[in-house]
């Protein structure tokens, strides 16, 4: 994407609104503008980002052998008056009335609607288990929304139902879900701890909760230093066996924190910290299932009632998590699996025929994953804009350097600068991990 | 995906609510469940091709320079009464109120929206032209939605609007999406015929429909029958020769019908169809950017009011025309661009060491772009479900062809058959031409 051609409106200033960091260089880099209270339309670096998040989402779902679909954002009443949550849910749900005068609402999640969907064809042990996600927005009423995509009223979710037979099939469905998130999160190079968390208004008696340490984080978690140390994505163990590998270490938020438990961990490994949420998964047994009359027969013919869990995922939220994580003065540091481009090639000199020349040429083999600052503006206006959008490499083009068939390769996370010819440069970037 | 596992519920018998065919279909074939009256939930099989279909579009979109943005769903009243259309749109507006009690609506296009988005930054001449596009899920509250996907209530959209200094500028960026519109069209093997048409409450001046010609269309249409000769897939010229080229020929709905120009094509070419809309481009000059307040300066140092136009594709719609175009008896035929998976590997002996093997080899040579019948169920039953869900490629292994090394491949739209052995068969699949 050429930057003299496209829709990625930077901002000298910062903007007053935002209170944390994420939102500032969000509304700053151009990735969002705010359309009402906790509301947003994404903007063409947003809209990239959100998509590289939501991807990963999809991909480590599917390898747990989740299946996607969609359901749709509004619901009818009568599905949560089935449940009995649609009277619980207060305020935060966004209830409105169609043309006919049907009570809807906007769905702020969907154990309802999927449990009701998946009951009109489950009919035996055959059918199960199952997992159904989708990725959809959502919108919760929130009465002081802030933080910018952070605490949004409509926001995108990954939220994910799994059916089994008994509760030994939910419990192994839980750790398939327990080990896909850490893979999720750890593949967007984000240390995410799992922590044993309350179940609240979903119910259940097993949830976890999904934690990013950030020093901005919303509120205080306490863990167990070595858990760190843990790659999920090298895990060999089966899912049950990796999730219990996990739980062996403390690691709890500020409402379920037990001093006592904390007081075993050596001294040396406590580690006090700010977090993010950014997954919530629960198991909940025949909750829903049982409200809502979901049966299925049984290798032996009786009917059974299955189990379930849900999993959810912040997806819009994950892109300010990342900025919280990855950032520093001058900007956003994209993490190279999650940045919208992996580079940006600056020429200082448009209108020079060696720096047109030269920068085309790298802009031509990096294209579709770089954009081209071919504006005709000062260097310095170029190189902060380059630092505040925060893509990976910056490929940098002076008329000296390009007579002497030279150009700058710079990553942005370290600073690291090279001097290398254009075929080196584009060869650099091509090495890195994640292009 | 292997059957046995997978979430793709066919239906056996034909459901009484469905009318016309796509709906029927779609039911059947386990693609959709209706969640509330013109509301449906896509279920794994409809949600990738729903997924293919956007994929399409989003590429065309892109190939033209227009640049994709997120909008959310809720927008706020205020903006529609700088338009006067809050109170122009009538019952078909979803209309709310959230917990502050402030008037918001689940927008039914974004003309508003956008314009207010892009007057926050665009000042200059050196801003325009640009063309912003979503793929977004909008809400109309029909009185009476029917036909499935293609008359519903919340129903995807794509909507892009370009933003142009003078009505020159504006009739380019009005053609180049004409042309990206008969390019989408043509790539998922669509006849889609653009059609001069009524500017509607959208307003402005020229505007044109793009309809696609099937029996069960539910509107009737007149065409000079040679323009369907020509394939915009191959088309040299700039957009607007190639538009002018198309506009050639006469093509009209029958509200716009002219009895008298209708006369002067040669009665041999006349063609009067059926046809569904699955497009609809409008320019409409300064209407939203006059009201809106939108002005750039320009090269002169004038302030100038920026020309827009909009164009929409319903995305969910056209997985229901493309039904209405490519069905017989058993089921869907899918066009090789747009199909949910491109094979079905049918296992006819599941439990068989050398059709287990023979179809385990085909299948994993496949992945991931087919499913795999490894249920254990009746010839039948295969063959009737494998039909109804319509993938292009069947390969069937029996025990018998096994045993020889040969299977039988299927192709689903013209019912051609070969014997071959396996690699035969792979190799056949790789190289039709959209897998």
């Amino acid at each position: 994407m050429r930057l003299s051609r496209a829709f990625l409106p930077t901002l000298k200033e910062t903007p007053a609104e935002a209170q944390v960091v994420s939102h500032r260089l969000m509304l700053r880099a151009g990735m969002i503008r705010q359309t009402s209270a906790g509301i947003y339309a994404w903007l063409p670096l947003g809209w990239r980002a959100l998509q590289r998040v939501e991807q990963i989402v999809r991909e480590e779902q599917d390898a747990a052998g989740a299946q996607e679909i969609l359901m749709p954002t509004i619901q009818t009443a009568d599905l949560w008056r089935t449940s009995g949550r649609y009277d619980a849910y207060g305020p935060e749900m966004l209830r409105l009335k169609d043309r006919h005068e049907r009570e809807m609402l906007y769905g702020p999640t969907n154990e309802e609607m999927v449990t009701d969907i998946f009951r009109s064809y489950a009919k035996s042990y055959r059918d199960l288990p199952r997992n159904l996600y989708h990725i959809q927005w959502k919108f919760r009423d929130e009465v002081r929304p802030r933080f910018g995509v952070m605490r949004g009223r409509e926001f995108l979710m990954k939220d994910a139902y799994s059916f089994d037979l008994d509760a030994v099939g939910a419990k192994e469905s839980y750790a398939a879900m327990f080990m896909a998130y850490l893979r999720t999160f750890a593949r967007m190079d984000l240390k995410a701890v799992p922590m044993r968390a309350d179940t609240g208004p979903i119910g259940g008696n097993l949830s976890h909760e999904f934690v990013v340490l950030a020093e901005t984080g919303e509120s205080q978690v306490y863990l167990d230093r070595d858990i760190l140390d843990w790659n999920p994505l090298a895990a060999t163990m089966r899912p049950q066996a990796s999730m219990q590998h996990f739980q062996s270490y403390y690691a709890a938020t500020e409402e379920m924190h037990d001093e006592k438990a904390w007081q075993m961990v050596p001294q040396e490994r406590r580690l006090i910290a700010r977090g993010i949420e950014v997954g919530h998964i629960f198991y909940f047994g025949t909750k829903y299932s049982a409200a809502m009359g979901l049966q299925v027969s049984s290798p032996d013919g009786r009917m059974v009632t299955p189990e379930m869990g849900s999993y959810g995922i912040g997806v819009s939220r994950l892109v300010g998590a990342l900025i919280e994580a990855n950032h520093d003065e001058a900007g956003i540091k994209w993490p190279d699996a999650v940045a919208p481009f992996t580079a940006t090639v600056i020429n200082l000199k448009v209108g020079n025929a060696t720096t047109d020349a030269v920068s085309e040429q790298i802009y031509a083999a990096l294209t579709p994953n770089a954009v081209y600052d071919d504006r005709d503006d000062r260097a310095g206006v170029k190189f902060a804009d380059a630092d505040l959008m925060g893509f990976p490499w910056q490929v940098i083009i002076g008329p000296r350097g390009a007579a002497a068939g030279k150009v700058e390769l710079k990553r942005r996370a370290t600073d690291e600068r090279w001097e290398l010819s254009p075929e080196e440069a584009i060869g650099h970037i091509f090495a890195s991990p994640l292009v």
